[in-house]
């Protein structure tokens, strides 16, 4: 680590939406000389960065991903090289973003490290969604948990932590929305239980409410945007969100006609 | 809701640093008419809408606070009146905030209401403590959970959550560290497991780390700020920060030293 530098930053860049980024994190960005950027981060985030090298280190489920140990060995090197060294990680760092592996090794080579937290996913949706997480008489619990693991990993509990709590966000688990409404219900949550599906959110999102008996109708339903699965009471639709919802239904069923009628696409149940 | 008005802004202030708060929160703090605030929003945050009547509707723990029906009523009044209305609450809206109760309220009197997110102070106490709240191997899931519960509630399944996620965040529980602590071995949790109490994050802020059993010991070196529990193998301390914590304590003792002397203050453990 060249003498006077800065840390090492890791930096959240919040759910997607530029402006969610915080002021601490835009002044970082103002000055960085590099950018290790995730796959997701928007252009205009990024464009906060003007002098800045950017490197796409993306790692993104089922895509091209960098090897954690090259990113690590790449932040070493640049901060050797550079005085203003980012991180820059999709939501906060500090969930589900690998940055305890980043952390410890840069702290043994003996460079430092500030992290920047961020807007995470689960929040950003509980926003858009207009529901608390947390309620009173309802909720006094919210887990964030991932049904992803690597293979030399030991199961995840991922499955007793969520029955266990009054409000659950999955991540990075559209894909295993079958595993879920199956291992759920095979604890005991009732199929009927509420749940919501939040794809690309603060960014042209695209919300599904349901049951979780509908789980894998509801991620069908979503493009390949990465996306959160709610589970809780809170996600309960009132009559008025029901009768707004059937009409955007009703809508999309209208576009896709033709479609339908060709049998390529398959329709909500009405 | 007067014609052409916006939405009643449910905004996030962020952990307390004024820099964590959002772009998106910045920008509608400086076109507010109006901004509704808790007790524990930074001065500089405020100064944030220049233009704005500041309404401090401080509910903090164990101190005086407004009954939610009367914050209810003043949004709505409000609403009536002015053009831009914030309601500027700690950390993020969504979580521990009764955000439900307001915008249940509000739209129930035909009133839209925006919600933008903030970073919360559990990740905010992560990144301080440079410590992901979940890691590969070790955590795949987080909790956020409170002890707290209105008299009218049935009894809070917090302990059943946070024994059950890899890692656990409790808000508005310093108060409560004997129980935290009985509750949690009671069934089944390691006396042993790392735990870390950290207040006033993000601002002049005071960090302990120990073990659940000594969870009681720890809260009590904190004074009366915010502050969050954390419990999870993800705090246990490498050599170097035991020994860079020790290091911390002994200035602390010395710091203390005519105080302990005369038996006023008592000094860790060292």
């Amino acid at each position: 680590m060249k003498p006077g530098s800065d840390p090492v930053y890791l930096v959240g860049a919040g759910p997607g939406a530029p402006d969610l980024l915080t002021l601490r994190a835009v002044r970082v960005l103002g000055k960085a000389d590099i950018v290790f950027h995730d796959a997701l981060v928007h252009p205009d985030t990024l464009a906060l960065a003007p002098h800045a090298e950017k490197v796409d280190v993306g790692k993104r489920c089922g895509r091209y991903s960098t090897a954690q140990r090259f990113i690590n060995k790449r932040l070493l090197d640049a901060a050797k090289r550079y005085r203003v060294v980012v991180r820059l990680k999709g939501g906060d760092p500090m969930l589900f973003g690998r940055a305890h592996e980043e952390i410890a090794f840069l702290k043994q080579e003996g460079v430092s490290v500030e992290v920047i937290p961020g807007v995470t996913a689960a929040l950003a949706a509980s926003a858009e969604l207009g529901v608390s997480l947390t309620r009173r008489g309802i909720s006094r619990s919210v887990v964030f948990a991932t049904t992803r693991a690597a293979e030399s990993e030991p199961p995840s509990r991922w499955a007793e932590a969520v029955a266990a709590a009054d409000t659950a966000v999955l991540y990075m688990a559209s894909k295993d929305a079958e595993l879920v409404k199956d291992t759920l219900i095979r604890r005991g949550v009732s199929p009927e239980k509420p749940v919501a599906v939040a794809e690309r959110v603060s960014l042209n999102s695209n919300v599904q409410f349901g049951a979780l008996a509908e789980l894998p109708r509801l991620t069908a339903r979503c493009g390949d945007g990465p996306a959160v699965l709610l589970i809780g009471e809170v996600f309960a639709r009132t009559r008025s969100q029901q009768e707004r919802l059937s009409t955007a239904e009703a809508d999309m069923l209208l576009q896709n006609l033709p479609a339908l009628v060709a049998g390529s696409v398959s329709g909500p149940r009405l």
